[in-house]
């Protein structure tokens, strides 16, 4: 059976950049088909970003009543009430998963829900049933992904996909993988009273950032006492008695009650049909050219299903720019350094642009400045440390901006400004932000490589 | 006696304005001598943003502490330790002041403690001594003032001077002005466990806000059950046996333990020698023109002195401008619509730009969105309600950015490089903000006035 006429869009995959692309395809006109084979919102809005952002916010709740005498505040903690945490974190997604259905609703897509598949250049069939289109999108995600002989058994080598759904807190918790959902979980657990050691192969936490950045997140997980292992790779991962013991290729080993494998995601892509009707990919992942579009004329493709930076925003921004060039709109390609990044661990640590070694092999000298958040009155207001961080091509630009720090994430939006408009330090510098704000200190930065520091010895 | 050799810059007062105008002065190599009668650092330190935002994170801790529960954190709240509290609150005001200190030390700024008075165009007198300098920069700052017929007795009829340093928490409390004063001491006393009423004579909390701004923190205040009596002005206040009473024009009545009276500060130009050096003044303030010269060659003035905002922020701009004027550098006078202005209460208000009403008069037809935290991710996550509301130019730039939310403080930040750089909405739209944070909902605010809204109905 086919369904009655062929769309101008069929798109496999219902989570950001795959609904993003709906969304914005309907407004512009196009009809739309949108398949999920689960629940629209993906991987971020059901297993991802935003269950790990509750998690995180209990978390702050937690340190905070437990910290609340420094405050004046006289306040206790009696312990983490899993099956709390958990009906809150439910009660935030099902009201976005509303949200998002009824925006899916309005502007009239055809929702699917089932398993498809691609059975030609412009073809997805859901069970009996083959949903024609003039192109076809490819947003099919990601999953979380082990090393070679480990094996995830769901209760004692677990993925962030049952670390979400823990009804207890772990006694103790080994994480193999520092990246960002590793020290996100860490954060959180922490938080909730776990001892928490982090395995890493690279030589630093969170190795995508800025060494800088990834020095100052070492040295609070280390004043946190979330303790990390770095530069030794995972030999051995083997279940005792009572949990889960790691051996090391340094020869160290740890012992826990649970193992959390957070290596990073993988592409979905087996057996979906991408390979038989010619789609080139590499390990998986979908190759595509900067305009989303893969060798095959009438299929695109987005999200963490392409081999660009695994983020929900990075889908959308992928899902809209899709959109948009069918519809015929004239369209640029997506700069992903201009893609802010943000950790959303305590402390945070947020990212837009190069860092200072790319800022270097990309221009050769380069004009760094760093801003203690020690002189920031808002940062000593809520007792974080961090610093701010620009690089910028000599007497040109800001190229990058690298922050640490609680709820800095919420001020890289500033820096994506910044960065992707290719302002000059004095430009910002002239504009003298609100105080008392953690945002200061961006502009304190600012105002120092530009020359004329107010509150820093510049 | 005087002072060995004239200096390029004397400045009365190291408040906000003053302390910028002695910093950056120095760095341009003028010498500079500043004068303060009490601590550098002034009101804003010592008496205002820094110790009340101090208050306000205690509250937050307070909050969360007693709410703890429907984040699935087991927390109580015992009560508020006030000698805690104000130990916290020291802590953070002596650190900050403790490198302000060694900032002025570090420029070679001479400073001198002591009360100053203006005794020619070009020379200040402490004590015996004389300070002459090329030019003179007034910088007393202002003081909490009271309205005729309030006496303020510092007990039971108390200025934010002493409600910074009251050593409990009153069991209720009347304050009279609903402005960003008011309004963030109702915010601290209210998570304190006080019973709150703000009496405010105009038809609105926050009256210089947009008045969408000012409903929704109405409404906030509403549920907190901060009580409040809108456009009726105070006939009487008259302590009581055991507490205060305060009547109304509209022949309401309320009464309570104490009454802080937040009408505004107004200000500190009696007996400096102002008048006498010729000063050109105006209900108490020294008149400037935009480039903070008064009506004497030698003479400028700056903060909370001079008719402009009563922002630190404020005053460091005036005091960079007058410094770098008087150092021959070319200035620009300052847009003090492109001031971000913040209310640190909870739920937090921030603004830059125009209000609607003021866009209307200026434009003629606006263009307006409003972007519900109810679709908001992070907002859902922090169970926070408000919006973020976009004022523009016909088919032009952003001309105002409005926000109401827990933690938007720190969002205006952005919206202060939009309005500055007058950017058009699709140039923000374009770039795709990171999820998920509060600062989206600045980004899907300008996705949908620049028609083509991603997660809202536009």
């Amino acid at each position: 059976m086919s369904a009655p006429t062929p769309a101008d869009l069929v798109i496999l995959g219902g989570g950001s950049g795959g609904y993003a692309a709906a969304l914005r395809g309907a407004e512009l006109g196009l009809s739309v088909v949108l398949i999920e084979r689960d629940k629209v919102g993906g991987t971020c809005l059901h297993r991802g970003c935003i269950p790990t952002k509750a998690l995180l916010h209990s978390a702050e709740v937690a340190d905070l009543a437990r910290e609340g005498e420094q405050f004046g505040v006289k306040t206790s903690l009696a312990g983490i009430d899993m099956a709390g945490v958990n009906s809150y974190k439910s009660g935030v997604t099902s009201k976005l998963y509303k949200g998002l259905q009824g925006l899916i609703k309005s502007r009239k897509i055809t929702y699917v829900e089932g398993e498809g598949k691609l059975v030609s250049p412009t073809a997805v069939q859901v069970g009996d049933t083959t949903y024609e289109g003039a192109h076809v999108l490819l947003a099919t995600g990601s999953y979380a992904r082990s090393l070679p002989g480990i094996e995830i058994d769901g209760t004692r080598v677990i993925t962030s996909d049952q670390a979400l759904e823990l009804e207890r807190v772990p006694a103790s918790v080994i994480i193999l993988g520092g990246g960002v959902i590793g020290c996100e979980f860490a954060s959180v657990w922490k938080s909730f009273g776990a001892d928490v050691t982090i395995v890493e192969g690279l030589p630093h936490l969170v190795p995508a950032e800025d060494e800088a950045s990834s020095k100052l997140l070492e040295r609070a997980y280390r004043k946190r006492k979330i303790d990390f292992s770095l530069g030794s790779r995972v030999s051995k991962v083997a279940t005792t008695e009572d949990g889960v013991k790691v051996d090391l290729e340094n020869g160290r080993s740890y012992e826990a009650e649970i193992v959390l494998v957070a290596v990073g995601r993988g592409p979905v892509s087996q057996g979906l049909g991408y390979e038989e009707a010619g789609v080139a990919m590499d390990r998986g992942f979908v190759l595509v050219d900067e305009y989303c579009q893969t060798n095959v004329p009438t299929i695109s493709a987005v999200g963490d299903l392409i081999p660009t930076l695994q983020l929900a925003h990075v889908g959308f921004g992928e899902g809209i720019l899709v959109a948009e060039r069918l519809a015929g709109l004239p369209v640029v390609p997506i700069d992903y350094a201009g893609v802010p990044r943000v950790t959303y661990s305590e402390p945070e640590v947020a990212s837009v642009g190069l860092t200072e070694a790319q800022a270097k092999e990309k221009y050769g000298e380069v004009q760094v400045v760093t801003y203690d958040l020690a002189g920031n009155g808002k940062s000593q207001i809520l007792k974080t440390a961090g610093a701010v961080k620009l690089v910028r091509a000599t007497d040109g630009p800001v190229v990058g901006v690298h922050m640490v720090g609680s709820r800095v994430g919420e001020l890289i939006a500033e820096a994506q400004l910044i960065y992707n408009w290719e302002a000059l330090p004095d430009e910002v510098a002239s504009l003298i932000h609100p105080h008392p704000t953690m945002s200061e200190a961006v502009g304190e930065a600012h105002l120092a490589l530009a020359g004329k520091p107010l509150h820093s010895h510049g």
